[in-house]
This record gives C-alpha cells, sequence and structure tokens, in this order.
C-alpha cells in the first residue's frame, strides 16, 4: 500500500511537501523567559501602508503595523529551517525531558507488536530511518503534564503555550487593532493576558490538557481548554489507492499549514505502524489516534476475536510511538448498548460499534472499561491523553441527546475522575448530529458532568439534509458550541458521509473550522481576538486589495476569486471593487463622508453638523464630492 | 449589453433554461378548499423500499413513502408545463384580482421613464413580446394583503400559503417521520397546522407579509414571517459581461430550482427595466429591487443630482412592472450619517451610502423618509411590501450594534407604524457583520422597535477574517439569526466581497442558506421540519444510497463525491460505504445490534438483556454476527 521512499516519486522530499510561507507572512520567534531557550513560533503578516491625498495633493502614507497570528504550521513554513522528512523535525521537547529526569531511554520496545514489525526485514524500505529507542516515565514515576501542574511546576511546555497564546498582542497593542467588544462567556474566564501559571492552574484543575506524549518531542506544545483559544482537529488517513510516504506526511503538513492545531491519524490497512511513525517524527502538532481501529486490523476486522491484552499492546506500542491522545470508548458499556436499538441511525462511532459488537458477543462488560487502572498507568507513563471517546454519539437529528448519548457521558463522567486520580489528562468526545437549540445542553451536561474536562465535539451537525455541505452544517453547530465553551473542534469536511476527502476537502473542512473556532473566540471576547477582523476590515476599508488577501484565513482563494473578476495588477491598488465598479462603490462614498466631517471638525455633535452642513454643502457639491479623482 | 433574444445562442429556449427535475422528484398540486381552483405546488421525493433479509432468508421489502418539500422551482421542474420565455408563466392570479375587483387596468403605464422605454423604437429587440397594460388600485381603494387581512378577508393568496406552509404533513403523519425534538422558539408561535385564518391573522398584525404585487400575476404566493418556515432571498444582476435574455431568466431559475423563496435583481446597467420584465414575467417568485440603483442610473451615477420626482417615477415604473417588494433606505437619515464618522468601515450599504452622499450634498433631509407619505401610497396601490433597508447596517465585526445602526433601526421602527396604518405590508432589513453573541439582541431589537415586523437579514456574518468563505461565515449567523425569529435571510455568495458570483457561487449561496433555514426551522420546532431528517437519516442509515441523495439538498453534489470514491452503479446499493469499507461499517455492526436485540425480545428492559445476553452470546459469534453474508 505505502511505497518504500526510494520509490516514491521525489525522493529529494523536494516536491510533494508543501512549504512555501503564506503570502506576506514571516516566522518569528518569542523567547521563554521562565525557561530560557524557548523559541515559540508565531506568524507574522506584514501590511501595506494606507495611502490617502492630503488637502494640498499630496499622498499621505500611514503605516499599518503587523499582525501577529497563532501559528501551527510548525518549521515548514520557515524557510531558514532545512527539512528531510527522512531525518524528522527537530527533536526540541528532548531537552526539557532529560532535564526533568522522570523518564528513561528503554532499550527497545516493550510492545510485541512493535518489535515484531522492527524486525521484520521485509519492512526495512518502509520504515523510519534509524533506530529510535522509546522514552518512558522511570518506574514508580508519572511524566503527565497534569502531574507536573498539581505539584506546581510550570514546564516548558506550559510557558510555550502561555507565550503562543498571547499571540504577541502586546505588539499590536499601540496600534488600535485591539479594540473589541466585550464577549460574553459561559462560565469560561479569560485573562487577559495569559501567564505560565494560569495554564499551570488550568491544566491542575483538568479544565485543560497539554497533550504532550515525551516520545513526540518534536512537536510544538498546545493547549486545549476553554479558557483558551478554540482548537481544531483534522483527521487524516491512508487511503484505498496506494500513495507514497511523503505524501502522507504531506497530508498532516497540509492540514497544519492551513490551521489544524492536532492532528488525528485514523489510518488502517497494513502499514499503518510504519506510515504513523513517518507521520510522527515529520509533526509539529499532537498526533490523536483511536486504538481500538489497528487493534481490530491485527485480528482480521473481527470484534469478537479482540482482546484485553491485545488492546494493551497496541495503546503501548503507539504511546511509545509518541501517540498523544488516544481516543477510548471506555464507556460504551453493556447495559447501553441496547438503549440504541430503536434509535433512528443506531450506533454510527466505528469504535463505538466495535466495542458494543465485542460486548453483546461475549456478553462481558466493554474491556477498556474493565481495565481502565491499567490503562491509565500506561497513559501516565509516557503523557498520553485521555479523549474518552462518544461511542454512542448521535448520529442524526432524530437520535440527539437521548439516552444511550447521556448514559455514556456519565460513564465518562466517572472516568474522568477516575483518570484525574493518576493525573492523567482527559478530554471528552461529544457529538454529532444535534439540531442548535439542544447545543447547549450538551455543553452544560458535559461540564457538570465531567468536572470541567475539556469538550471536544464532532461538528455537531445542525441538519441531516445536506450530505456534500456537511463541512457546513456542522460549522454551525461547532461554531455555537465553541462559543459556549468547548474546547476543541473535530473538523468535518464536505465528503462526511460521502466518500473519502481528498486534498481540497481536508482544506476546506480546515478553514470552515477555523472559521468556527475563530467566530467563538470573538462571541468569548478572546483577548486580542478581533484584531484581525479589525485589521482586515480597515484593509477592506482603505481598498488595500493584497492586505485583504495575506490577512485572511485562505490568501490564495480570496486571491483567486478576485482575479476571476479583475485580473489586472492594477485592481490589487484600485481603489474600488469589482462588485460596483468605480462609479458606485459604498465605501468610497463613505470616505468622502468621512472626510468631510472630519474637514468640519465634526465628530458626533449635531450641533456643528447642522452648521457644517448648512455652510458647506454647495462647496462640497462643487467639488464633485471625490476624494480620489 | 444584454443581446436581443434574436441574437441569444438559443432562439428555442431549450438550451438555458433548467428544467429538469430534480431526481425522484415530481411536482403535485394540492388543491384549495375555500378557494377551489387552487393548485398549490409542492414536490413528492419517491423512496426505494427497506430491503432485509428475514429469519428463513427470505429478502423482505417495506415500503417507504414519499417525502413531500416546499418548492419554490416553479412550473421549470414540472414536463408537463410548456415554457416559453417570449411568453411569461401562465398568469394564474389575475383571476384572482378580478374577482376581488379592486384594481382596474391601466391603459398605459403611469411612470414617464417606463412610457419612454416603451416608446424607442431601438428597443424593440429587447423587450418583452407583447404590451402589458399594468394594473392599478382603483381610486381610493387598497389592494394589499394586509388590507384584505385586516378587514378579515382570507385571500387565494393567503389560502395558497397555508397549504404550502403544511407540505402535505398529513399524507406522511402514518410514515413515523414526523416524531422530532419539541423546539426553542424565541418568541414564535408555529401552531402544528397552518391554517387560511391563521396566515390572514399573521398579515393582518404584520408579523406576516405576503409580498404580491397584482402586476406580478404569475408568481407563486409565499409568506415572510416568524411563524412560518424561515425563508431564503437569492440576488442577481446582470453582469458585467454580455449576456442573453435567456441567460438572465436563467439566473433567476437557477437561484430557485435551488430554493430560493424570493430574488432581489439587482442590476445595474443599461437595459435594467427591460431586463427586470423578462424575468418578472418568467419568475415564480416575488422580485425584490432597490430603486435607488435604477434611479442612481438615470442621472449617471451622480447621487447629488437625485431628486424625489425621479426617485417616485422609478418607483412607479417598477411597481408597474410587478416588483413585490422596495428595498428603501427611508431610514437613513441626516443627522446619524456623522455617526458613522469613527467606524472602521463607515458605511457598506450602496443605497445607505447613496442617500448620505445626497443628504450631505443638499443638506436636507432623506427624500425618501420626507416623502413617506407619498411612497405609502403607491405601495397600496399595487401591493408593493416595503423592504425598509439598513442603510448604516455594520460593515465589519467592529462596528457591530453600534450607535448608528440602532439608531435607524428607531427610525424604521417609526416608519413602520406609518406604514401600517396605510395597511402597507412591511419587513425590515438588518444586519450584516455581527460577532455571534451580538446576534440575539439584533433579532429582540428589532422585534421591539418595529411591532414584530419581519426581520431579514444579510447573513450576518460572524468573522470578517475569511473573504471566499463568506457563504459559510454569515451561514453561521444567519442559521442563528432565523432560530431567534428572523423570518427571512439573505444569502451572501463565497464571493461576497471579491468577485461577482458565477453560477456555481449562486448555487453554493443557495444551498448554504438552505442548510441555515432549515437549521433555524428544526431549532424552532416547525411543524414536519424534521421529516426530511428523519427520512434522509434512515436512508442513510439502510445504505439507501439513491434515497439519500435525493432527500438532500443537492442530489447533484452528493452522489457526484460519492461517485469519486465508488462510481460502480452497484456501490450505490452496496450495504456499506466507501469511508470504512464492507468489513468495518459501523452502521453494520448496528444493524446486527438491532436484529440480536429484537431476536432476544429486548428493548431497554435491563433484567432481559442480561438473561438474553447470557443464553445467545454462544449462538452469536458463531453466526458470525452478519446479517448480509
Amino acid at each position: 500500500m505505502i511505497r518504500p521512499l526510494s520509490e516514491t516519486r521525489s525522493p529529494e522530499n523536494t516536491g510533494v511537501i508543501s512549504r512555501t510561507p503564506l503570502p506576506a507572512s514571516r516566522k518569528v520567534y518569542a523567547e521563554g523567559k521562565l525557561h530560557p531557550g524557548l523559541r515559540v513560533p508565531l506568524r507574522e503578516i506584514s501590511q501595506d501602508p494606507t495611502r490617502s491625498m492630503g488637502p494640498d495633493g499630496t499622498v499621505r502614507e500611514e503605516a499599518n503595523p503587523p499582525v501577529y497570528v497563532y501559528d501551527t504550521s510548525g518549521p515548514y513554513t520557515d524557510p531558514s529551517v532545512a527539512i528531510d522528512i527522512r531525518k524528522g523535525l527537530s527533536p526540541v521537547r528532548l531537552d526539557w525531558l532529560r532535564r526533568r529526569g522522570d523518564a528513561e531511554q528503554l532499550n527497545d520496545q516493550s510492545s510485541d507488536y512493535g518489535r515484531r514489525r522492527a524486525e521484520d526485514p521485509s519492512l526495512d524500505g518502509l520504515r523510519f530511518t534509524g533506530h529510535r529507542r522509546p522514552w518512558k516515565a522511570k518506574s514508580g514515576r508519572n511524566v503527565s503534564q497534569m502531574h507536573y501542574a498539581k505539584r506546581g511546576l510550570v514546564t516548558e511546555e506550559m510557558e510555550y503555550v502561555a507565550i503562543r497564546e498571547n499571540q504577541l498582542l502586546e505588539r499590536m497593542a499601540a496600534s488600535g487593532l485591539m479594540t473589541q467588544h466585550p464577549g460574553e462567556s459561559y462560565g469560561a474566564s479569560i485573562p487577559s493576558r495569559i501567564t505560565p501559571e494560569f495554564v499551570r492552574d488550568e491544566v491542575a484543575r483538568g479544565r485543560a490538557i497539554i497533550p504532550a506524549n515525551i516520545n513526540h518531542p518534536e512537536l510544538e506544545p498546545m493547549a486545549i481548554g476553554r479558557n483558551f483559544l478554540v482548537k481544531i482537529n483534522a483527521n487524516i488517513g491512508n487511503s484505498a489507492i496506494a500513495s507514497s510516504i511523503d505524501e502522507e506526511v504531506e497530508k498532516m503538513v497540509w492540514a497544519t499549514r492551513w490551521g489544524a492545531d492536532t492532528v488525528m491519524d485514523l489510518s488502517t490497512g497494513k502499514n499503518i505502524h510504519e506510515t504513523r511513525e513517518w507521520i510522527l517524527r515529520n509533526s509539529p502538532v499532537p498526533i490523536g489516534t483511536v486504538p481500538i481501529y489497528q487493534a481490530l486490523e491485527k485480528v482480521g476486522g473481527r470484534a469478537e476475536d479482540l482482546t484485553w491484552e491485545l488492546y494493551r499492546d497496541t495503546l503501548i506500542e503507539q504511546a511509545e510511538q509518541g501517540v498523544s491522545y488516544f481516543t477510548i470508548h471506555a464507556g460504551v458499556l453493556l447495559r447501553y448498548v441496547p438503549y440504541t436499538a430503536s434509535r433512528v441511525t443506531g450506533i454510527v462511532s466505528r469504535g463505538g460499534s466495535i466495542h458494543a459488537k465485542w460486548c453483546l458477543a461475549h456478553h462481558k462488560e466493554n474491556f477498556a472499561y474493565e481495565h481502565f487502572e491499567e490503562i491509565c498507568e500506561i497513559m501516565k507513563a509516557y503523557d498520553v491523553s485521555f479523549s474518552l471517546g462518544d461511542g454512542l454519539r448521535p448520529g442524526s437529528i432524530a437520535d440527539a441527546n437521548d439516552r444511550a448519548q447521556f448514559a455514556e457521558l456519565d460513564t465518562l463522567g466517572e472516568l474522568t475522575q477516575r483518570a484525574w486520580r493518576h493525573d492523567v489528562q482527559v478530554m471528552i468526545e461529544g457529538p454529532g448530529h444535534v439540531p442548535m437549540h439542544l447545543v447547549k445542553i450538551n455543553m452544560d451536561k458535559q461540564l457538570e458532568t465531567c468536572g470541567e474536562a475539556p469538550f471536544y465535539t464532532l461538528g455537531p451537525l445542525t441538519t441531516d439534509v445536506a450530505p456534500g455541505y456537511d463541512h457546513i452544517t456542522s460549522g454551525i453547530g461547532a461554531a455555537m458550541i465553541g462559543w459556549y465553551g468547548c474546547a476543541m473542534l473535530c473538523y468535518v469536511t464536505p465528503k462526511e458521509h460521502l466518500g473519502l476527502p481528498d486534498r481540497d476537502d481536508v482544506k476546506a473542512g480546515v478553514i470552515t473550522y477555523k472559521i468556527a473556532a475563530h467566530a467563538a473566540d470573538l462571541a468569548k471576547g478572546h483577548p486580542g481576538a478581533q484584531a484581525r477582523d479589525n485589521a482586515l476590515s480597515k484593509a477592506r476599508f482603505e481598498f488595500r486589495w493584497k492586505d485583504q488577501f495575506n490577512l485572511s484565513l485562505d490568501p490564495e482563494t480570496a486571491k483567486s476569486f478576485h482575479d476571476e473578476t479583475l485580473p489586472q495588477d492594477s485592481a490589487k491598488v484600485a481603489h474600488f471593487c469589482s462588485m460596483c465598479g468605480p462609479q458606485f462603490c459604498s465605501m468610497k462614498v463613505t470616505q468622502d463622508v468621512r472626510e468631510y466631517a472630519a474637514k468640519q471638525g465634526l465628530a458626533d455633535d449635531k450641533q456643528a453638523l447642522e452648521k457644517g452642513l448648512r455652510d458647506k454643502s454647495q462647496e462640497f457639491r462643487r467639488s464633485g464630492a471625490e476624494i480620489y479623482q
């Protein structure tokens, strides 16, 4: 399925991996203070100056400040960094790990399966270069960020997150871009500035997680919690059609280029162990998986043949590769399964249905539930976070908020407390298909039931009637639940329910979810969230077309849509747009109004306005009222 | 700009106009009772039977009922109706008009401009065939639906609307598709069945309008009000690139095919009078316009040269052609203009900026405000509805809900009361750009300020940062405000802020807004709104792929996305889908679970479940747990 690297169509790794910085953008690095040497990447978007004509006819220029935005794209968009996917990204977190001294490097993998794969010579061509010895907590130690946080330690990861979340807002503070509407946050309490201590406190309370497996030292730490920026996840997976290793890596690079904060690798099939290794060694974002998928592969797709031992080995295999969060459907209890029998769409979660099938076949309780304590022991030895799966989530509007769904949520609440007793980080997965008016109940119930652990939802889709447009049906629900406090939104692509997403679908899904997440940040009143809107709107109003494109979530599409109507380069500096033409432009008229009001010294004073208007209306008419002739 | 019909590329009018019915769909007509002879079109979507295998191995078939949906596409999707755009649609409302006897047919147009155009021989090739004499209320009469409603008359239009809104739900009632979540309606009170009397009452109270100019007898009446299905509007306009008459008509046909409930013709340029006539004579939906656009054309684009007389003549010209609602920016008052000076994006409404420019140039109050009583006299003589324009709507998140916007809204409230004293129908236009948490305030304020007149918003866009995706940024806000009580949503296409929408953009905008409107209907708990979701989800769960496509808002796209992965015809009846493949399908597993639970006589009874599972788990394993082998 996966061709060895030597056979891929770009042995130099130059053709397939997206590396161009986004237009007018450069990578800047903010330095740590608690932890000198931390270099936190952000994206700086530069702007053109505002040009206007003064009363004397001379052109005035006023500089516009650069805009800084959160950047998920990793070193790929930094031209000064050499990328070789055969070597992987630089393992920046290794030093931190070594300094903390709680972990040790094993001589070999602990997983039977992992060892077998490593020893299989037929996989030599597929395998990531070099023998990597996994890290694991020393006996009796716990390397989870929650454990450190509870003990009062502000880790490098926590300071990194704090700097990253602040997005260099202080540099924009003087620019006038920082004004914004007070938000309406439901139970979220976002400080005006995120401090490392705040991050520590949120992680300690379980209200945020930093998914950061010690075996993924290449990742750039990020936080998922409702007092932080809303995050999004993109799912990738190997396609049925054979692809090369760099094409598999490129899927991850492509998703993070457009803004995916984490990536879930949902690959199935033969070589997922090796593919995952390539992705992890090259990923700047945390990788999540659903280990039951691989476990099922190992038993030839027969759910009945699954065993705890095999599942356990899979968890260890993936933990030692560096997966930062596992979807674990431990809440699908035997007694809940019949609740789904009268549903319109039964069980739609793949993981949920596998566990349900196993439970029924054996008439035993879910092994992930039964062995939950052992799973916690694994999680804390590598700092893998739980993403407690909603195996009984509704698959249709009809099934939303039903007994099966909320029964499982109760169990997820119980499991959250149990995981926290091990200082293991937890987030909770949520639906699914939910009509708008039932969305908030989901959020409120989750917070209450699961002790404010971060919520991570798939959409939700607000109607079932638009296959082909489910990025939109779900983007509506995602924006709303993000506002209500959901910490991470799992994207849905236009192909949902219909087929496998291609490159364009992945981009459409990511951009739609960036919109949803950003709309939520605006509504919550996240500090500085409106700065980019303000900058883009100012650029739009001033006909700085290039800045409008560059500040947008997808500069390429914005520019290409504009070019369809006005392709000339001169149109990029034109003081009108294609919709109305040069004579008929509302923005232009407003500029006249403003110029006029300013000339008269009128602001909002009605008296002055009356006077000014009376005196000057004739003059205004004669001048033609056009600033840009 | 517009080529005469004889030169268009399809003289037979067969190639350009979309006429194919949507797949598995046929037009059905419901009959009036109060008004025998009324034929109200609806779309019937037929379904395949559900096939399952019985315990004895025989295939069982269970019929699935047809689904009835609201249909905006007019006679174009009825193959039994002959269409000739040179003749126009059948003027079904003429009889009703004649029966009521309040109107008379004029010998000639009342508008100077209209007469000049009619007499200009150079326009012969452009002009709609035949001389149409306009209708007008007899002296002292009022032909508005509100006037009839207030006098207790249930017009044909009202019964038509009632039948249409009910969507033949009673035929689906026995099918089990009608179950749904109770809605959460904010101040809306939607009866379980819409009666003609209910329509009359809503129109009389001003809470709904039926835009239905007596000079547009071809239209299929529809209602805009928050106790009815949420409606959507699509804007069309002639493009800069020359197009033929049938291409102009096709734009309207195309938009209504996908679900536009009304169409606004925002054409500018030379021959908009003639183009509008072609569109009106062929349109099954009400047409709205912004008359100030044409008025501005008449003075060469110089706002200062506008006069009340010229504007008045334009209103009459368009009223006698059959435009059913006018956007009139009578709330842009001189004293509000300076409120916009400190905005990030000033005045972004074209109409608003034209009026503002005129006010400043003349230092006079807005002529549309000053002559509002005369405008009402015109409106009621033809039953043109007001769409009171929000000329000062915010053009960016920063400007949302500011003083300028709400000052204008207060004036729109005053004008609503004045229009209602004339029994003229009114709706109120709304923003624009609004972050999610400020959306509801817009709805609440509008209802309170404008006496519950229907609200008609443009989006709103919930962030400014995604040009190229503004159908999505605004679809989020549109769905939410629809839920909160907005009666009609004006679509936004992906090209908004960037260029002129093409055919694909129009479709993307319409489908996105159908999603928003439908999501809102679900949240409000509109009777039967969930039937289509239920039917589609049931089809999805039963792997009836064709039904899933056919029941979707865009069957073509759904099918083509599916075909990209599994193009074979056999895949349309496959009991799995491309995402997981035949072995690995959660829906399939659920069917097993359900079958098993049913076999054991287990529903939700835990005791029975325990027993059944204990007894039968071995048998289940042996059988392979596959229903479809």
